[in-house]
């Protein structure tokens, strides 16, 4: 699943506490045109259009958001993406970034390119759409030149609950140039968005124990890991906001569903901790603990032991946190997240409840424990992924024959579900990592792409055919893509799928000093596309969790990403160079490496690392002109089949399935140079 | 000439007015060893050492400098490394990193890992020595930690000529905490040294014209140029502190000696400019300054026009920059330039007079404008690389052939010195660009060598021999790297010249989108060596200027590079990977790359670039495994040779310069794949 080059999938914490920063930062350039709009679109909102379908009348929900914003004297309110999707209600619109501003006679959305079209359709005629990528002035700027020069003053609301404390304090710095007043407010969304107009009913994840046996490592270990890291910086403690911290530190996982978007497809559940040096505070939701969970988390007694864990109320999160800090003292530094590749750091709402004086926003330490797995996390990853690749082998030989000997019509959509379908028959299979990116021809070329209704197309033996999909197994999260063709392939795309697999390979055969940053490898995959003037508009790998989130910090391969990491032994992240030509095909191949330290005989010039695959999906030869490989390429190719015909072949013919054992089989035969 | 990877050469700004920021920053570590000095080493300060002979006796410097410090009530004062080496006559210390703080009762100099040795033989037991490299708190954590708690009010003095103003604010932020004063003071080591014991007198450089016809552009149009930026992004105007950055905007150069170390190699001269939307101001030693200069400025009548310039006195030019500020309207911005890749940016006495309103820090506009050069400049430094070329190859078939034939007996000076000669005697030649680095056997692993009489080895056929030289001419300014062998090397010599030319041709192949950022392309040149676990501790390259300076911002290719910025048509730059094995040998090889455009038939991935080489120096042909090198590898190289018998070889036939061309013939031979 890949990385946008601009806007990263900030899926962000989700404590009482989910927020959700926008990287608007990128359109941080010379106000261009304030008034581009979804109005000039003619489909729109033109005397003679007819609406769009898909379209929703937010007419009376503004109305009613606007008296709201009255009653609690607001001039504006900025309504952020978030998990609830409270965004999509008021604005109708639906995609994964976007941010609103609505004052008391406007309503912008602002959002970037890959959503114009999109977007244009789904608002109605009260919304103006501020293109991202266009040079239009971010949303605190826009806002501070609408009221510039007002004679009252002026106050714009937002729930600080939803806004990163980053995001915020940029907000409040240019707001409070024109003399306007950000306000924390309560969620007005929530006022009018009920229940008894088809709000979905709250659902939360049931809070399980994830074994240890799959862990590696007690809760109690990490905590004490911690401790110490929080101990030598000379921090008292730090406040866990992202959920995936908290669901690795304390061995836990969440299972069923959740109305919260980020859930969907990972085994998080609602929370926020503390953990100090000698207590341990996690706030959930009461009912979804189990006393499994008690147990495992000690918690019945706390009074005697540091390594115990006071489960409080997520519900009244704030005043309780608010109530711990009192008794902190003056000089106890407590930690709370700095905003990180995939994550925007705290929420403004607990930045605030933090005392100044304690308050350190830095980066977060289990950020860095959770990206190097221990040996069990490794092993399971692997595992995992020979499970997966068996569901995706199998299913691509079902597709395959299908489509060749004209037994079914697949379609983009019906093909996603058997893949499902097949991945949940694995073992301790929890369902899918993200939803599956199925691409049929153009479709395949649209990089942001997932199946509906009314795109879903049929496939055939005309087109190249990418799917980018992964699951979610007790023991490791996968992340797979591959591109198929089951009729003859044009000259074009076998040279760009090499381009590309090339690019992939560089990559894997790097060897490089420990801790080089991940920024830094990003063009070894595109030099052959390079060569040719050519290039993808995509990152070029992220870190990966073991049964958590499968866009996971800090490792983000980019050479025009904001920060940059170390690449250290232990760390697992996704190799996944593309090719996309528009209105015709996309290519992509994505294949998980892990770290592993280089064997040296001596360190004069440091430490190394080399990367060794784990995804263990064949290539499709036909689609590769090997006489454009060089030797080290092709002999990397030919240890890579032997490793899919060792752990994924050997099973399909333990287990007699014929046809998938021939499918792997004719991909993976040796390649002489 | 090579940058190291922690150490930038900060030859900076000369102005009144010329400074010198070290990069301590990297030191920014845990305080571990206070009193980690150059007592410990026994050769130094034992009871039975023997001082070395290098040692300079800083005893009554001292004590006059304590008595300077006490007549002006201060505490400490620290003197930065600056040109006019009072830090050496303070210190007895000579290396080109290093800076010093002195109180009533100790006296330390800081240094990096390089001169560690160096610093413990120059320096006397007055001082103690802080290893930089080894986690020692940088200066102003230091003096915090000295006077901490002090009970009496504590004062720092520095002549804030010498110190930039970004280097400035971090000392004073860190000394304000502990309540300490950072003081501007006049330079108490002038007090001290002066004519009567020992100061070399004072000497400026004589400022002449640089042609149009080298130049390529006149100096008004490119003030045009500057005002339309300046405008662009409302500001008023700049303070131009950078003497390159003055050099270049009016087409002048300085010939002559100086007393400036950092004017030894360049044809720069003591300066400072305004340039406004409506005037310009350019201070100068007057004297130097010839009526032709005069009438190439306009400065004749500046009471008409905005483009002519008046010419001031360098000599008070803070004290006529103060009373220039006072007509500044509030609301002007003035920019005054932030630290660069080689620069440290305005130095803090400026910054200071400047008023708080009008300032603005931020990067020089003619930074930028100056790396890319124009069509004139770019046939000049290509023509200056062929006559560079002539001189370097005639010279290297010279020495070659005298060790072969026992002819003469070279030593790594005497070497050098014939270097010189030959390049001297081209055509518009003005003398070297930087000290040649000449270095055998085991003092070429020394990354940051130039023979001394002490270390002066004897070339013969026994090892390699590297040489990194260059040279100013009118046209332009070269830099040029290579590694010669006049015996049989060693396989493991073969191999390891091998991996460093394969890297400098992979990045000389690079085509990369335009703009992609210098620091991304640094892990090109290393990949080969980086699959053996070996690396080198440089970067791998750096901008270069035209007839001005030999490192030239912007563009600096290293990884661990704190600031990235995009490669353009029109730039050149080093390509100059590496390899060092202490103690017996060293490679590197350094070619200078123009970047052109990339012939798209369209641009759907944007434009790219590719790099062109400039430098016409052969490799040699003993030292590299043919057989290791990829077919575009070859290809490369067998088109590098062409362009080297066309533009080197054609010459020595045409002029009878047998032994030259023999030299040239024998290492461009085509290669066949």
């Amino acid at each position: 699943m890949l990385v946008m080059m601009f806007t990263l999938y900030l899926i962000t914490q989700l404590t009482p506490a989910y927020s959700s920063v926008l990287p608007l930062q990128y359109s941080n350039q010379v106000y261009s045109d304030l008034n581009r709009s979804a109005r000039d679109i003619t489909t729109n909102c033109g005397p003679n259009d007819i609406p769009p379908v898909n379209r929703v009348n937010t007419t009376d929900r503004l109305k009613e958001l606007r008296e709201e914003m009255i009653m609690s004297n607001l001039d504006a309110y900025i309504v952020p993406l978030d998990e609830e999707m409270r965004l999509e209600w008021i604005s109708g619109f639906s995609g994964s970034n976007g941010q609103a501003a609505v004052t008391l006679t406007e309503a912008r959305l602002w959002t970037d390119g890959r959503y114009f079209v999109q977007a244009a359709d789904q608002l109605d005629c009260n919304w103006y759409l501020m293109k991202m990528d266009e040079g239009v002035p971010e949303i605190q700027v826009w806002l501070s030149d609408v009221f510039s020069g007002a004679n009252k003053s002026i106050v714009v609301g937002a729930d600080p609950v939803l806004a990163g404390a980053g995001e915020w304090l940029d907000w409040e710095n240019v707001l409070k140039k024109e003399d306007i007043q950000l306000m924390k407010s309560k969620n007005l969304i929530d006022n009018i968005w009920t229940a008894e107009n088809g709000r979905p009913p709250p659902a939360a994840k049931e809070i399980v124990v994830h074994d240890v046996l799959w862990a590696g490592e007690s809760w109690t270990s990490k905590v004490e890991r911690l401790r110490t890291k929080l101990g030598e910086e000379k921090r008292f403690g730090m406040i866990l906001t992202e959920l995936d911290e908290i669901a690795w530190l304390f061995n836990l996982r969440g299972e069923g569903s959740s109305n919260l978007e980020g859930l969907f497809n990972s085994p998080l559940f609602e929370s926020m901790a503390v953990v100090t040096l000698d207590e341990i505070i996690l706030w959930v939701h009461l009912e979804k603990v189990s006393d499994e969970v008690k147990g495992a988390l000690n918690s019945a007694d706390c009074g005697s032991t540091s390594t115990c864990v006071n489960i409080l109320d997520i519900e009244n999160s704030l005043e309780t946190l608010s109530n711990w800090t009192l008794n902190l003292d003056p000089d106890s530094k407590i930690l709370v997240s700095s905003p990180s590749s995939y994550l925007s750091g705290v929420n403004f709402a607990v930045y605030s409840i933090l005392p100044e004086q304690n308050r350190d926003m830095s980066e977060s330490p289990v950020l860095n424990m959770k990206s190097i797995k221990n040996k069990v996390e490794e092993d399971g990853m692997m595992n995992a992924h020979v499970k997966d690749a068996l569901a995706l082998c199998e299913w691509a030989s079902r597709i395959e024959k299908d489509i060749q000997d004209s037994r079914y019509n697949w379609t983009e959509i019906s093909a996603a579900t058997l893949l499902e379908e097949f991945r949940r028959s694995q073992e301790d299979s929890r369902g899918l990592s993200f939803t599956t990116i199925s691409g049929f021809g153009s479709n395949g070329a649209i990089i942001h792409y997932s199946p509906s209704p009314q795109t879903d197309k049929n496939i055939d033996s005309s087109n190249l055919y990418l799917v980018d999909s992964g699951g979610q197994y007790l023991d490791g999260t996968t992340d797979v893509t591959r591109t198929f063709h089951y009729g003859t392939p044009s000259q074009e795309q076998i040279e760009r799928y090499t381009d590309v697999l090339r690019g992939a390979i560089q990559l894997a055969l790097s060897r490089l000093p420990e801790n080089t940053v991940d920024t830094g490898i990003d063009l070894v995959t595109r030099q052959y596309l390079f060569r040719k003037g050519l290039n993808y508009n995509h990152g070029t790998g992220h870190g990966i969790g073991a049964y958590l989130k499968v866009h996971e910090g800090p490792t983000l391969i980019n050479l025009k990403g904001k920060k940059s990491s170390g690449l250290k032994p232990g760390m697992f992240f996704s190799d996944e160079p593309g090719y996309y030509k528009t209105g015709e095909y996309g290519i992509r191949l994505e294949t998980i490496l892990k770290v592993v330290p280089m064997d040296l005989d001596n360190e004069d010039y440091g430490r190394f690392i080399i990367f060794e695959p784990v995804t263990l999906v064949p290539f499709e030869p036909k689609l590769i002109n090997f006489s454009a490989l060089s030797s080290e390429e092709i002999s990397w190719l030919n240890n890579y089949n032997q490793l899919i015909r060792q752990h994924v072949a050997s099973r399909f013919e333990r287990d007699g399935k014929i046809e998938a054992l021939d499918w792997v089989q004719s991909r993976t035969e040796h390649i002489d140079v």
